[in-house]
């Protein structure tokens, strides 16, 4: 009923060659030089780059624990191990790195290569009182692998990138069993010889693991319909303080409130996760994409509410707003940009792309030229320069430029207010900060029946030394405005410890008590990842 | 940006002609001279009819507790109001009805009108250490409406029949803010006006409510996609002994654990649901039915595969096999029969439907000749009778037959071994307990990508007086057998508490100390619906 698969030589993407204190591959950061060229298009950015520093010659805090000898060959405290696991890549995360403060490091790195590794190191970690951050590939945003704690005796950086596997493929079912530290790329290479994908593509899709995108519910490849890692997973494992939570594989079930979904978004604080059974896609076959241009943004939103409530379910679907779309290259006079795509394994696509190009025409867009099923030039562009935008966001930081991105998702009758309200309150936050306008960008990444999940990108100069500072200023008043007009802090980056203060407006108290409840019951040590979306407690 | 909606009269299917001992109105039932006839269909039944006892006439366990003065006027402890809350409607309800055995009726009916009034019933009842069973229409089949301790003073079943209106509409986002008791027919009368629909229709439509579908995550009209309520909650508002829960209105959130799927599944245990923004649909003016007929079951199984992995997301997917399509009268060669159904509310569906067929004709289906876009014969004939047949089954009782519908979910990969063992093992134990084979038939009611929801229908004729006994004795046999091929439980009627045991094995323990630890922090005083999903505790 289900092939083993085929041996997998070495995971992709998870080589020495990723960047401690920024983004992605080494290779792939921007030269000084290149630095220096991108921060004279931000008025008021540094003249020359913030240097990288060697990270052989920082300090690091002492090591305060050493792991058994039965664990030892499972840790690390070499420096690089260290440093690289002290932050994710949030821009607050980078700027601290490139200043050299380690001061958060963790004690230990432990890589753990089977399952019960895992168990071992939690079982040694509560009885010793020792914090353990669960780290996928550290792509998070949101402070959600760094300890901010002083509660316990030590903390140790748990990478489950050993565990990168396919393991188990169920052609007839279309799913497969995958370790949590599979990574993007590796993970659809073992599927590919199969005819399968899990089609899951974040903008860290290079650099994050399934066990990450499960424990964030991270936002995918897909713009409408299966918009959240959540709805692929068939059944997880999940190894807690009080044992795994082993799901059973099913379809669909009404079986008590799903067990799944209480482990989806508990971002390590509830167990780590080690497998799941995820629903795969057939490569699809059939493709056509086309963008849209609209002279009016809110035009542009009407077309996209239209289609987000037409029932076609285009694969994407992803609007930018005038600067966002300027920026990117694919607009030049103003205009909106809507890139439509649909796909499917087994039919033609043209009739449903035709529908959908009925429907933005019906609220005044223009569809470019080449409708030929072909991705046209526009998709194109703008998908590179998605997965080039990381990497430009270090860069900006080199030259002093704060940079901050955020999501929310609200109701369609909302989203207008919101797109106006928090651009201008923003802008006047940002002159406040930084003492220039700014820019203020955004995009629709996914879109729903009932609302659509805004994308803002901020950009302004900032001034040496004061970058996080003003970064936080900025981030905790875009959080206050979108709570005024009741969207979310996070549709797809997580909580972690830098959205806590919205999260807990947020989050319905009763809730708050079942989880908490649920925490002591699952993790009475209080061991995993604590500070993230509950106060970390006293250890016992 | 939310209209008021326009005043609601009366709510229909609510009013007092409901049986109080079997399944929906009074006048719908089958007469003593139906229900010999349909006994002549079972051979082995009895030759008359049990007698329905009149309410007046039977024996109700002295009433323990009174409400205060403040909640007196909310409460009743009529004898028809004590026992048409004694039970819910599966088999064994019907018949120990029908014996007069009323011994588990709660002392007190509650019937608030308002939030507030939930809220005063649940803080005397946890002072007072009185037990309360949430019921919305008392439709379930699976003992979640009765209570079976005797730990409580007392028990209160808390009827939410009057909260039945839609509060709010918001057109732009789609949405509506309903209450929880609110019924199937008077919930979509009151959208009909806004040309919207909730489009959510459980067999028990007519009599189970909004609260009740999202307090046991009900399956719907859809077959596909959005077969099951959770999909379609945008927030809900759940009365907890510990303070109200509400969740923002949102379209898509990765806010830690989704708050709303704790509540959702958890059967009046950690709640109480008085209202939801509910995710709504536009009337599909498009539609298209059409009926397949196979020779070979398991060829119609790879089909219904096909579909369901074909990203076609048909609206209706039923494929009875030979036995239930010869029950239904919609083959009569032993065909199984595919009922396929498309719709749209802005687009014409016919390509759909032909894309639909062609994947049906791949596996060597027949499509019946009417495939004019217009529901054809098979379809109505099969819906007509899908809705008479909660009578049918009453009436089967009162002949003493022995009738058992239990639906589960599993991969598609175990399905074939499932439908032939599960058939073959539950015919021995049917032959066991009855002296007859029986007839064991199976639909499946929703397809996924990765497996079915096979629902199976067992009749076979029983002793008089020893109904319930066989009925038990079938039933956990069934569960044994799903459990061993890795089956669910539940699909769709829930846990409640006659499906304890096999839920009690399928869950995961970890997330099972979570639950009660949930459990224990919401609920302290363990009032609420005690037994169902978790063992009732001491009251405190």
């Amino acid at each position: 009923m289900a092939d083993s698969t085929t041996p997998y030589p070495s995971p992709p993407g998870s080589s020495a060659d990723r960047s401690w204190w920024g983004w992605g591959a080494v290779d792939k950061a921007l030269s000084d030089a290149e630095c220096a060229a991108l921060g004279q298009l931000v008025p008021g950015a540094a003249d020359t780059p913030l240097p990288v520093p060697d990270v052989s010659g920082l300090a690091l805090p002492e090591v305060r624990v050493e792991p058994p000898h039965s664990l030892a060959s499972l840790m690390s405290a070499e420096p690089l191990d260290r440093a690289s696991h002290t932050y994710g890549k949030a821009y607050r995360d980078v700027i601290r790195a490139l200043d050299g403060d380690l001061a958060a490091a963790p004690d230990q790195v432990a890589r753990p290569r089977t399952e019960r590794h895992v168990v071992d190191i939690l079982d040694w970690a509560a009885d010793a009182g020792v914090a353990v951050i669960p780290y996928g590939a550290g792509s998070s945003v949101v402070g959600g692998v760094e300890c901010r704690t002083d509660l316990h005796r030590g903390v140790v950086s748990m990478d489950l990138s050993a565990l990168d596997r396919v393991l188990e493929i169920d052609r007839v079912s279309r799913a497969a069993r995958i370790q949590a530290g599979a990574l993007g790329p590796g993970l659809e290479a073992q599927l590919r010889p199969h005819g399968l994908t899990l089609r899951h593509f974040p903008q860290s899709f290079e650099f994050s693991t399934l066990g990450g995108w499960l424990a964030t519910r991270a936002g995918g490849h897909y713009a409408t319909l299966y918009t959240h890692i959540d709805d692929l997973v068939e059944s997880m494992r999940v190894v807690t303080p009080a044992g795994v939570n082993e799901s059973l594989r099913l379809p669909g079930s009404g079986a008590g409130p799903s067990p799944d979904r209480l482990f989806l978004g508990s971002e390590g604080t509830l167990g780590v996760i080690t497998e799941a059974w995820m629903r795969l896609q057939e490569r699809p076959r059939h493709k056509a994409s086309v963008t849209v241009l609209f002279d009016d943004v809110h035009a542009a939103m009407d077309a996209v509410r239209a289609v987000a409530q037409s029932g076609l379910h285009p694969a994407n679907c992803r609007l930018l707003d005038p600067g966002e779309a300027g920026l990117a290259g694919v607009a030049r006079n103003g205009e909106s940009v809507l890139v439509l795509g649909v796909e499917s394994a087994h039919f033609p696509v043209d009739g449903r792309m035709a529908e959908l190009l009925t429907l933005a025409r019906d609220h005044g867009g223009s569809p470019t030229p080449t409708e030929t099923g072909i991705a046209d030039t526009g998709a194109d562009t703008w998908r590179t320069a998605f997965l080039r935008m990381p990497y430009l966001r270090d860069a900006l930081a080199r030259m002093s430029v704060v940079t901050e991105t955020f999501e929310t998702a609200c109701t369609w009758a909302r989203t207008p207010e919101l797109y106006e309200n928090l651009r201008r309150q923003l802008a006047g936050v940002v002159k406040e900060v930084t003492g220039t306008a700014g820019t203020i960008n955004c995009r629709f990444t996914h879109v729903y029946p009932d609302g659509p999940a805004p994308y803002f990108t901020v950009i302004a100069p900032g001034r040496r030394g004061s970058e996080v500072a003003m970064w936080d200023e900025i981030k905790s008043a875009a959080m206050e405005i979108l709570h005024d007009h009741g969207a979310t802090v996070t549709h797809h980056h997580a909580v972690g410890r830098d959205h806590r203060p919205g999260y807990d407006r947020q989050r319905p108290e009763p809730f708050a008590l079942a989880l908490r409840a649920a925490k002591r019951a699952l993790d009475p040590a209080g061991i995993l990842n604590p500070g993230v979306l509950i106060d970390p407690a006293p250890v016992g």
